[in-house]
C-alpha cells in the first residue's frame, strides 16, 4: 500500500519540485537582470536620507514609499496610521577631552537617541568602566558628579557579530539610568562597533521614572581606544554639548501594499522590514535594503504573474528604531480586522549576501524550514535553523498565538561597520548582494505561500 | 565484537574531537583578538603595492615576504628562484571615441597583460560583437582592418560569480588571436567584472604563433555600454595608445616558510596564494588577502606551540597572474626532491567573508572533506563540495599523481568589482572577513595534518 502510494505519489512530487525549481530560477534571474531593488534603494538614500520618526525626512519617506508601490500597480496599497515618538538631534552637538595636563583632543560624538540635552556646556571629570558589570558594582563615592565613560567593547570573537551586540546593548540602553542612579551627570559610551574607526553609532537608550534624567552619547570606537589610553596615564575632564530633545508625538504611518490571495484572501503572509532609520548617515543597510528586499520580493512575483493562494502583504514599518509602535499598531489592527496572520518574515540584518532564513516558532516550523533548504541549494544559502524573527514583527506573537516568525539572515560581519553610524549610506550596499537578497525573500515568500496549510491554527 | 569496539573507543573519539574544538576556538580566537594579517596586508599594499612579475615593486615584495616570514620565527624561510615574465604597461595609455559625427569621449582603458603597443595613435572603425561566437562567425570582410570591439558582458545569473568569469574569459584570452584571424588592427574588450563603474579590469591574453599580434585592452564597463549605446545609432572609429612591451626574463623568487613536521618532516603539506599582482590596483584581494591567509594560518599555530605531525609549508608563489612560472618550479622542485606532498591549499578568490573549502580530488577526498564540515558549524562555514583547488598549486597534480587539491572558497559576490582592477585596495578588504578567512585556513591546515594517513600515497 505505502509502496504504491509511493509510486502514485512520486511523479507528481517531482513535478511539483521541478516547478517550485523553476518558478525559483525565474525569480532569481529576475532579480539580477531587471531588478528595480538597487535603484530604488539609491532614490530613498539620496532623495530623502536619513529618516528618523517624526522627521520631516520620515513624513517624504511614507509618501515615497506609497508612490512607489503605487508605480508598481499591486492590488491594495494603503497607510496606516501610528503615533510615534519625536525626538530631534538638534543642532549643537559636539564633545571633546581635556586632560589635567590642559590639552584639549576634540571627539566625534552623537547623542543617543532620547537623549536629553546638555543645557549648555557640560564638564565633568571621567570615571571609566571597562564593563556594565563594573558600573554596577562600583560606590556612588566613585560616580557621584562625574561623567561615566563606558568603555566595553563588542566580543569580536563572536562569530555572529549579532552575539556580540546583544551582548554590549546594555551600556546603551541602561548606560544612562545605571550611571544616575549613582550620581552621575552625564554617560558616554563607546559605540557598539566592531571596526576601530571613526564613526561614532547612535541607537536607542532610556530613563527610568524615578531616576533623574542624564545627557547619554557614543563616542567613535577610536576616540574611546584613545581616552583609555589618556587615563591609563592621567585623569581627565569631559566636555560636551547637545541640545537634542523630544517633541510631542506625531502622526505617521506603516505603508502597506499587498497581493490579494486568490483563494484565502483573509489569510495573510505578512513581510517586512522598517521605513525609518536612525539621523545620521542614510539608512542604508538598516533598514533601506530590508524593505527594498520585501518590495522588490512582490514585485518580482508579482512582474512573473504569481497568483499567491494566501494575501501576500508586504509592510515597511514605522517606527522600529525607538518605540516600534508601527510593529505594535500593526499587530492589534490585524487582529481586530479578523485577518488569519498565518506567518510573517522580517527583514532587518542589512543588504549583504545571503545566508538563509531563521525562524522563532516552535518544533514544527524548525522542521519545515529545514525542509525548504533544498530548494536553496542552487543559490548558496545554508542557514535553516531556529533563531530570531524581528523587532517590527514580533508583536504578532501578543496577537497570534503560536505564530511562526521568519528571520532573513545574511552574512553578519560587516553590519556593525555602518549599523546608526554615519557610514550607513548607499555606496556601502552591493548591488548583487542586495539583489540577492531580494530573490531569496521572493522565493522564500513562495515557498510559505505554496505551503501555507502548516500555518493553519 | 563491533559494539564493545564503539563502547571502549567512543570515549576517545569524543575526547578527540572536543580536543580539536577547542583547539579551533583558540585559533579563531587568536586569528581575530590578536591577528597581525590585516595590518601585514596594509604594509604590502601601502609600501609596495601592485606588484607584477619582472618589476621593481615585485622584488621589494619577495624581500617583504621573506622579512616578514623571519620575524614570525619559523624553522625555516628560504627562496626558491624562478624566471619570470616581464611586461610592462609603459607610461602612455589612453583611449577614445570618436563618433561618426566627430564627438570625441575618452574611457578608462587598462592594455591587457602581454599586449604589444599601438607603435604610437592607432585609429579604426570599431566593428562590435555581443560574444566570442559571433565574433568566430564574422567573415573576414566584416573585420579586416577594423578594430574589434568584443562587448560580452559576465552572466548575471550565475550565482558563483567565478562560473560568470568562466563563461566570459576567452574574449581576454583568446579576442586578440580571434580578432586578428580576421585582419583586425586591434581589439578591445568589455572588462570582466559584474558591476557597471568606471574601472577597467586588466589581466593576462596570448597570442599564436602564426596569428599577427594586434595590441589589446579592456574598456570600463560603463565605457562598453556607452560605446554599444554609440554604435546603436551610427558608427564610431576608436583612437588609443599603448606603449606596453615585453621584456627579457627577470629572476624573482617564491617565498617559502616551514614549520617542520615532528613525525615526518618530509611529508609536506602546501598552503599558499600568491605574491605577483596585476600592476594596478595594490593586489589587496588578489591575491594580497590569499597570502596573509596563509601567513597568519601558520603564524598563529606557532604562537598556539602546535607540533605538527607533517611539514607546513606556507608559499607566496610568484607569477600566477601571467605565466604561473611559480607554481611550475614549486612542483618540479619538491618532486626532484624526493619530497612526499600529501596535500595543498590555495587562498586566491579574494579576502571576504569565509564559506568553506572544495577539493579537486577523488571521490574518497571529496568523502573526507565532507567529513570536516562538523568542525566548521560553530563558524557558519558550509561550502565542503567537489570543486577547483588552484593555479598556483595546480602543477602539483603533474608531479603527485592523485594529489587532492584543496580551494578556500568565500563569498564571491563582490570579487569581480574589484579583480584586476584599480578599485583592488586595502580599503576594500574588510578586516573581519580577512580575519575568519585566517582562522579558517588555520583550522583547516590543522585537521589536514591530524587526519594525515588519507593522503598518504
Amino acid at each position: 500500500m505505502k509502496l504504491l502510494f509511493l509510486i502514485l505519489i512520486a511523479p507528481l512530487i517531482s513535478y511539483s519540485q521541478t516547478n517550485d525549481s523553476i518558478f525559483l530560477r525565474k525569480i532569481y534571474n529576475t532579480a539580477l537582470s531587471k531588478g528595480e531593488a538597487y535603484e530604488d534603494l539609491r532614490e530613498l538614500c539620496k532623495t530623502i536620507g536619513a529618516r528618523i520618526s517624526g522627521s520631516a525626512e520620515a513624513a517624504m519617506a511614507v509618501q515615497w514609499g506609497e508612490q512607489k508601490m503605487k508605480s508598481y500597480g499591486f492590488d491594495t496599497v494603503y497607510l496606516q496610521e501610528v503615533k510615534v515618538p519625536h525626538w530631534e538631534r538638534g543642532t549643537k552637538e559636539a564633545g571633546w577631552i581635556r586632560t589635567s595636563e590642559g590639552k584639549m583632543l576634540k571627539v566625534n560624538l552623537l547623542a543617543l537617541g532620547g537623549s536629553i540635552g546638555t543645557n549648555g556646556l557640560l564638564e565633568g571629570e571621567i570615571v571609566a568602566f571597562n564593563h556594565m558589570d563594573e558600573l554596577k558594582k562600583a560606590s556612588k563615592s566613585q560616580v557621584q558628579g562625574k561623567i561615566v565613560f563606558l568603555n566595553q567593547a563588542m566580543n569580536e570573537q563572536q562569530i555572529e557579530t549579532f552575539r556580540a551586540y546583544g551582548g554590549c546593548y546594555t551600556i546603551r540602553g541602561n548606560g544612562a539610568v545605571e550611571a544616575s542612579k549613582l550620581g552621575a551627570k552625564a554617560v558616554i559610551i563607546r559605540s557598539l562597533g566592531l571596526a576601530i574607526d571613526e564613526h561614532p553609532h547612535t541607537g536607542s537608550m532610556h530613563y527610568a521614572d524615578s531616576i533623574p534624567k542624564i545627557p547619554a552619547a557614543a563616542l567613535s570606537t577610536q576616540d574611546a581606544e584613545i581616552l583609555a589610553q589618556i587615563l591609563k596615564k592621567q585623569k581627565a575632564n569631559f566636555v560636551f554639548e547637545m541640545d537634542c530633545r523630544d517633541y510631542p508625538d506625531v502622526v505617521s504611518y506603516n505603508v502597506i501594499a499587498e497581493i490579494k490571495g486568490s483563494k484565502f484572501p483573509n489569510q495573510i503572509i505578512t513581510m517586512g522590514g522598517h521605513l525609518d532609520s536612525w539621523d545620521t548617515g542614510e539608512g542604508a543597510h538598516d533598514d533601506g535594503a530590508g524593505i527594498m528586499h520585501c518590495l522588490e520580493a512582490l514585485r518580482i512575483l508579482k512582474v512573473l504573474n504569481y497568483k499567491p493562494i494566501n494575501t501576500l502583504r508586504c509592510v515597511f514599518f514605522m517606527n522600529e528604531e525607538n518605540g516600534n509602535r508601527g510593529g505594535e499598531t500593526y499587530a492589534t489592527w490585524s487582529k481586530s480586522r479578523g485577518e488569519i496572520q498565518l506567518t510573517a518574515l522580517e527583514s532587518d540584518r542589512g543588504g549583504f549576501s545571503p545566508r538563509g532564513f531563521e525562524v522563532d516558532g516552535s518544533e514544527k516550523y524548525v522542521t519545515f524550514l529545514q525542509s525548504l533548504e533544498k530548494h536553496f541549494e542552487p543559490y548558496d544559502l545554508s542557514i535553516f535553523r531556529p533563531g530570531y524573527g524581528g523587532v517590527d514583527i514580533s508583536p504578532l506573537k501578543r496577537s497570534f498565538e503560536g505564530i511562526p516568525l521568519f528571520g532573513f539572515a545574511v552574512d553578519s560581519q560587516r553590519y556593525f561597520d555602518f549599523h546608526h553610524a554615519p557610514s550607513d549610506v548607499f555606496e556601502n550596499v552591493n548591488k548583487r548582494e542586495l539583489e540577492l537578497g531580494c530573490a531569496a525573500i521572493g522565493a522564500f515568500i513562495y515557498l510559505l505561500d505554496r505551503n501555507y496549510s502548516i500555518f493553519l491554527p
